[in-house]
């Protein structure tokens, strides 16, 4: 059935249904009346948008439609997760041509859900609309989980930068699936689940704001681009070993040389960058349920931006850059 | 210039001295970091988002960009006021095609703010993607002002339905704009302003809770539909009279017999409906700055839906309804 058979209120009442009625005494007002509403009584709230565009950021030709919620509600969630923040709850704003197939948009949302539940993070909201193509905007409603929250802007020199996990997988998956390259199975799995399924660091940005981490980012545009934007917003420069950075040995084994670029400027990584003292960081070490590896300093030098250097302290110098939109690169 | 030229980030930056810094001790995080974060000691958290596609919610053809920006932050602040509810703070997405003229969008995100202002709601974070036609997605974060809220879920039988202003200019407006119709100057700019610069009813939804009224909705998507969901929500009927609608005068004037339609289902209200016995309505009436007219009642009935009656309560059927996307009228 095409969406346009059952309608907006029809599909309304469909996709509430797949995300399920919470049943947290907090949530007032779930989907279905002009606002969602909620009691909080944590010290901080946070709110985050992120919107994908079909055949920009997704496209069903590479990802199922049930893949694609996954992706976008875990893109959502990594916002907060770089906030140090709890998910609670989302709005998801759909808009899609009339002959969408209704069991496509039903697949998009238990993708989202799913993701969600793992979460606690419940659909509450949102609205639909038609389009000539499909646009997903999830908002998500967080809050602090004590006072601290970790930011952009509070990156002091001399602190060490550190990442979660291990870089270029997200970017090879999207590079593998749209080129369609063969790789052994054990090798396409891990690729594609990495690019297909990721996982927001919630409980790891938590546990940076446990240790008094005050600043970080998720590198889901770039390492180097979101690096910078700690940089611009802290006042502050960066260098970065390419020695130390934890690229993911499937990534090197199948993409040689490439490999670097993809860990650096491939985005899709939903990995937190932070900077702290060395101290705290090797105490997050032993707490962190993920690989933590120090790649670099923060250092005073408020116009040098990000820069890259070898095991030898020379300077290296990549092609590319983050993902940023409307500039070819 | 165009977007693509200037790149994401540039257009961020832009952007953001529009909507400017809000100086509120209460905001911790604004634009330019994972997510926004305030703090806020309200009862009650509120969130709404809505989509506005070119070609289906606006067209640049018929509304400046600025108009387009005012009007699609009016619609949003629209669903906090029909919670009764105190906006606080809106998240804009934006998508656009790369080729778009960077004046188009600082003159968007001009006239969100003018609205924004005169609600004291900032902009406090968003994002910007591009897309195939403009995209705007407006997340609204409020609060109650004291622990009630109003919602759809609460009519009862025997309730009165009023509803603020007058009815039908806004589709009215969009008639005559897409219709490039010819009335006297005066006509025109009240249905043009009507159409294009709504004011969201924020202190009439306010007003209604410090009244003890419980149920309302805003009547955006046209008379009849809105009231369904009412309906549809407290599981009961509805009975309008349609003689009491309290349908613009221009209108009247310059529509005829289409004006009932107009004011029924032609949308585009941004007017509060809501239930309540006699006694609060006439209290109401006497407090509120804008009219107020009782058009009808609630009755005890989950089926019936929303029946339409003349001056002799015999029943009239209109052609049209609220306005659904997807199903073709």
């Amino acid at each position: 059935m095409k969406a346009s058979e059952i309608g907006e209120f029809g599909l309304i009442d469909l996709l509430a249904k797949i995300a399920g009625t919470p049943t947290n005494k907090e949530l007032l007002i779930g989907i279905g009346d002009d606002a969602a509403a909620w009691q909080s009584d944590a010290p901080t709230q946070l709110a985050s948008v992120d919107s994908f565009i079909q055949d920009v950021h997704f496209s069903p030709d590479i990802a199922p439609w049930e893949d694609v919620g996954w992706k976008t509600m875990a893109a959502s969630l990594s916002d907060i997760a770089a906030m140090g923040g709890v998910p609670r709850y989302a709005l998801v704003s759909l808009a899609l041509p009339g002959d969408t197939e209704v069991d496509d948009v039903t697949a998009l949302y238990r993708g989202m859900t799913r993701l969600g539940q793992e979460f606690e993070t419940a659909i509450i909201g949102g609205n639909i609309s038609s389009a000539p193509v499909v646009i997903i905007s999830i908002t998500v409603l967080g809050s602090s989980r004590g006072k601290s929250i970790l930011t952009r802007s509070t990156a002091r020199p001399g602190e060490q930068i550190a990442v979660s996990g291990r870089l270029g997988t997200g970017a090879a998956g999207l590079k593998m699936l749209t080129g369609k390259l063969q790789f052994d199975p054990e090798a396409a799995h891990v690729l594609r689940d990495a690019f297909l399924h990721p996982y927001p660091r919630i409980s790891e940005g938590q546990l940076l704001v446990s240790y008094g981490v005050k600043t970080a980012i998720d590198i889901s545009d770039g390492l180097i681009s979101d690096l910078k934007q700690i940089c611009k917003q802290s006042q502050v420069s960066a260098r970065i070993e390419i020695d130390r950075l934890p690229v993911e040995p499937t990534v090197k084994a199948n993409f040689g040389e490439k490999a670097l670029e993809l860990a650096l400027s491939g985005g899709e990584d939903y990995e937190l960058l932070f900077t702290a003292s060395t101290d705290i960081i090797e105490e997050i070490k032993r707490a962190a349920p993920c690989p933590v590896t120090v790649i670099g300093e923060i250092i005073a030098d408020k116009k040098k931006g990000v820069t890259l250097v070898d095991s030898e302290g020379k300077p290296f110098n990549p092609g590319g850059a983050g993902w940023e939109h409307f500039i070819t690169r």
